[in-house]
């Protein structure tokens, strides 16, 4: 269900990779608008910076997997450049239509002769049905390709959808640089409007996962609007609500299969937070919880280790009284007042799940947020310990 | 060279471990004053709250491993008088003069039946030679003991000097909890200055550690003094700086022997970071670094990962411009102006070393602050994962 008015296309560019789809090729044929979310990271991979100063007009995604071209120097702004006019020249359109992005090791200069080189061929495949292949052209250490789509279900008009695919095993994986993701509409949506939406929906779901608290230099999520199945602009209103409950849908599946793929990761766990004292300290108590290694490891371990977990609470900067605290695994009552109320045993059972949700009461207030991650587990130290070698 | 005026003993009270020492006693038979320094924590274990109501009268301390006495409930502040007491009717002292000290698992009751009935003789075993024994108790997931001693070098008057025990495989050990230091000294200092001191020089050693960026509930640093050696108080000045200084090389000594014992740890490495805007800036960008999962990884798997290190930097809130930094290993110049300048293999094999200094200038400023940090290895997992299994 790939919304209308695009094309997509992969090949191996034997950049860095050997035998595999490597470079991917998005291009809107209808164009209404373009918006981005990037890396807040002070150091900035060159196709961030270049696809940054382009969004709005960009109307096509050039992405390669392998190299980063992030902390690559001088040269780097310009391979952009060439990168970008080799797309350009073939379809009729400005280097500045295209917008880049790259993932893989930081500090190697991209292979722009391998990259020009396959551009031909690359153009040539674009079809309406390139977006599987596409799919897995912008894969690193991720072992599945990751897509999600949905009908917008308007009230009246012409039908839209949306369809995204995302890459990454993490927040950051090794240095693999990182979070990708292509978001695609047939509706139209006023630009400033898609702009806020995506910003908004991006905080509510890619920036509530963690596999282990990192920012990469590479981190971009990109949505075209073709308007092809749905010229009528939105500019507000019950349609715009409509189309951002749909966006949050598809950016949300997203961002769950990244950290269901996450490194190493066996377990996939949700930690709600609620009755903080504001919805600022119950961020701040999910993200300490979900990033403490000792917490990650017990996840991995399957320990129903909550001294832990009040420990992380305790120095998360989250205002509350330790006896006080109620968690929850699922549906079982594991704490009650900051001490064990539930089974050793139960919980134990309740942590073998393959996926489950902590949700924890600091009872102190209306706030709540929440996180998801994964276990720390030995592969983790494995694919991050030996990745070059 | 143990200061004068102490005693110290350990028994095996089986209170959670069997067949090894578990509970230490030091007594201050000589007391001058006493200062301490405690976990930041939210959630604070019972003997810590004891202890912070009773430092500077205290002058006996009583040790437990094995159980934290940490979200125990309501029964936990009973359990540290009825302990107190036991020492103090047998020292014809009084509960207020004993501090408590306890680490091992949180939530676990406070065993204090066997702690009451090893009391006496451990009150007994109190000898001058006892503190071999004193250090060996203390221990929990640590494979070595840690002391460190030295002379205080006052330019005049008698000699006194200053001896240290402390345990903890890191800032925090799985499920443990957690650091746990007791410093003596025979010199005399004035109350209100023995505790500034003593905090100000916790915040450039202990402080300045990481394993995994984690806070215990049990975080406890003591420090006695008797006089014995010279009685003569010092309220400041000269002889100020210089107990300072001896003081600054027994708990910097305390903290390195900490991080090369950390959990799992094959490497020690310093972050010492140069040139940012500000002190404050210089000490966050050192802390990212030194916690960074992935940063800690390449350090075990030995390989010259700097893109990690900049993405790292790049997220820890310093100011700098990535195209600035230079990087050292040792006397290696690995990475100047954002880019690889030493040869790969060169910092591959400098980082081979068992223990080695990273030396990061962000060339912005006049700020400069450090970490000491040890690898994120295999064993760490292993150690965090089945701790209780």
């Amino acid at each position: 269900m790939i919304p209308k008015g695009f094309r997509a296309a992969a090949v191996e560019a034997q950049m860095r990779y050997k035998n595999r789809l490597d470079l991917g090729l998005i291009v809107a044929d209808e164009f209404q608008a373009s918006a981005g979310v990037f890396t807040q990271n002070v150091s900035q991979a060159a196709p961030v910076v270049w696809s940054k100063n382009r969004i709005g007009q960009g109307r096509a995604i050039l992405v390669n997997a392998g190299q980063a071209n992030a902390q690559t120097g001088r040269g780097a702004g310009d391979r952009c450049l060439q990168s970008a006019k080799a797309v350009a020249d073939l379809l009729s359109l400005e280097a500045d239509d295209i917008l880049l992005a790259s993932t893989g090791v930081i500090g190697q200069p991209l292979n722009i002769e391998a990259l020009t080189q396959a551009v031909p061929s690359l153009v040539k495949n674009l079809a309406t049905d390139g977006f599987a292949d596409f799919s897995k052209a912008i894969l690193t250490t991720d072992t599945v390709t990751k897509t999600a789509e949905t009908v917008i279900p308007f009230e009246s008009g012409p039908p839209a959808v949306i369809w995204g695919a995302a890459k990454g095993s993490g927040m950051i994986a090794p240095n693999m640089a990182t979070m990708l993701a292509f978001v695609l509409t047939d509706a139209a949506v006023e630009p400033k409007l898609l702009r806020s939406m995506l910003a908004q929906t991006a905080e509510t779901t890619f920036n509530r996962v963690t596999v282990d608290g990192d920012t990469s230099t590479n981190d971009s999520l990109f949505i075209l609007a073709s308007g092809a199945a749905r010229p009528q602009v939105i500019t507000g209103g019950p349609e715009a609500d409509i189309f951002k409950k749909a966006l949050h849908k598809v950016l949300g599946s997203l961002a769950r299969q990244i950290v269901r793929d996450g490194e190493g990761a066996t377990h996939l766990v949700e930690v709600k937070v609620r009755g903080a004292r504001t919805q600022e300290e119950a961020l701040l108590a999910a993200r300490t919880v979900a990033q403490s290694p000792l917490v990650k490891t017990a996840f991995f371990g399957e320990d129903a280790n909550w001294g832990r977990i009040l420990a992380a609470l305790g120095r998360s900067g989250a205002d509350f009284e330790p006896y006080r605290v109620d968690i929850d695994i699922d549906d079982l009552a594991w704490i009650r007042h900051g001490l064990v109320f539930g089974r050793d045993m139960d919980a134990t059972a309740a942590m073998k799940k393959r996926e489950y949700c902590l949700t924890i009461n600091l009872n102190n207030g209306p706030g709540q947020d929440q996180m998801l991650t994964c276990d720390f587990s030995y592969d983790y130290v494995k694919i991050n310990g030996s990745y070059r070698s």
